[in-house]
């Protein structure tokens, strides 16, 4: 069996932010991650493209999706595959659709993100969510797109669990007017050595900008990462202040 | 002024840790490095390679180095630059001789990198260490090179502050067998509810394949960082995770 020309097409369109929310879809790519969404529940597939070696490989997964699957060549998988080398599957799933949870906002430690744009970064970020448990992570318009190829790719396999939602914060604080929103900013308190609250909202700072002056000025707590004092770093990375910041506000005693 | 064919071909090759090693240099590109490596006496200078607007815009740090300052125009920095965007200035640094300090080693924290192969992981790590103060980072000769273009970009700067040695961890504990080992291990003991000692070598698995056994036979604790029992990551970033240990070793009351 062989794809169509405007398959192609289309799946490649999905490498761009206009194309995935035109048609809400997005591209997940590898083995790893296909036997993990095809185990899920929480993102409809809406397509799988895989090798023969590959389907042969994973029968028990596969019952589920019959009128879905496609049998490509390696050849095939490369025209419609964003990596340079591309790993025997790629998956079209849904973008999913979520009812933000209020209750769960509240009893959860979460993030925002005012900006980060290096999907590296991102895909990081995500996981550090999955690890601690933390429900959501909230993006600024500024962000990277999460269903971007790159960020779908390093993110490896956290946007099955955590969700990342579009939203000002400004809209959040309205919603949970009460809910402690602590930013991580260069001159704040020591996070190690200030009373914090265990829930509530975490906002981390663009790359090179940090956080913009309209959040700021929502923060109801300032918190930073001490610096050695013969330490000349001017920063530390986003993903690593995130998971500094989140690790330590999980785990105090 | 313009540069030689030689000296194009000469630059380009330092991209290779082959000719990195046999000249004993290494390459740092743009204006915010260039200015910092100016200032500092760590590491010698060879040459800069700089626009007019450049050095127009930085007079006071070059009369030191009146006779390794090179004029170029953009064309001839794209040739020489390993950049996609060429910013302004390129220099060639001599790779820093060190010393060991056992003294040193056994006052502080310092890493031990079991084979990080990932660039821009290997570069936050240079700038976790940076940040906290660690004076040595330790690698294992299958870490990516230190002096290699993508992790000199992404260190920001640590290297002109931070030593990175290739030494394997069996010397290292021949020379101070006292030294506290701890390892990064996914069912080592949780690092915030465990005693441990604030100094000694912290050591770092690869990104897939984590501490190597014959590394783990040396360690004398073993250590890891509690996931939610929600969650669903199989793990933390490798920069991610050093960055938590190393912030929460530090900073234990």
């Amino acid at each position: 069996m062989s794809i169509s020309k405007n398959t192609i097409k289309y799946i490649r369109s999905l490498q761009l932010k206009k194309f995935r929310q035109k048609y809400n879809n997005f591209v997940l790519e590898g083995d790893k991650i296909a036997r993990e969404i095809l185990q899920q529940d929480k993102l409809r597939v809406a397509a799988i493209y895989a090798l023969t070696r590959w389907i042969e490989a994973n029968p028990s997964s596969l019952p589920r999706f019959p009128d879905r699957i496609h049998t490509i060549t390696a050849e095939e998988l490369q025209k419609i595959s964003s990596l340079s080398t591309p790993n025997q599957v790629l998956i079209v799933a849904e973008q999913a659709q979520h009812d933000l949870d209020l209750n769960l906002l509240q009893d959860h430690l979460t993030l925002y993100l005012d900006g980060i744009q290096d999907p590296g970064n991102m895909g990081t970020i995500l996981r550090i969510a999955d690890w601690f448990g933390l429900p959501y992570v909230f993006c600024s318009e500024h962000c990277v797109d999460v269903f971007s190829p790159k960020v779908v790719q390093a993110s490896m396999g956290a946007l099955l669990r955590v969700d990342a939602i579009e939203m000002s914060l400004e809209n959040l604080h309205q919603k949970l007017p009460t809910l402690p929103i602590m930013g991580a900013v260069l001159d704040g308190s020591n996070v190690f050595q200030t009373k914090l609250p265990a829930k509530g909202i975490l906002v981390i700072g663009n790359e090179s900008q940090g956080i913009a002056a309209t959040t700021d000025t929502l923060l109801t707590h300032r918190i930073a990462i001490p610096a050695a004092q013969q330490g000349g770093a001017e920063s530390l990375n986003a993903a690593v202040a995130t998971g500094i910041l989140v690790a330590v506000l999980k785990n105090r005693i």
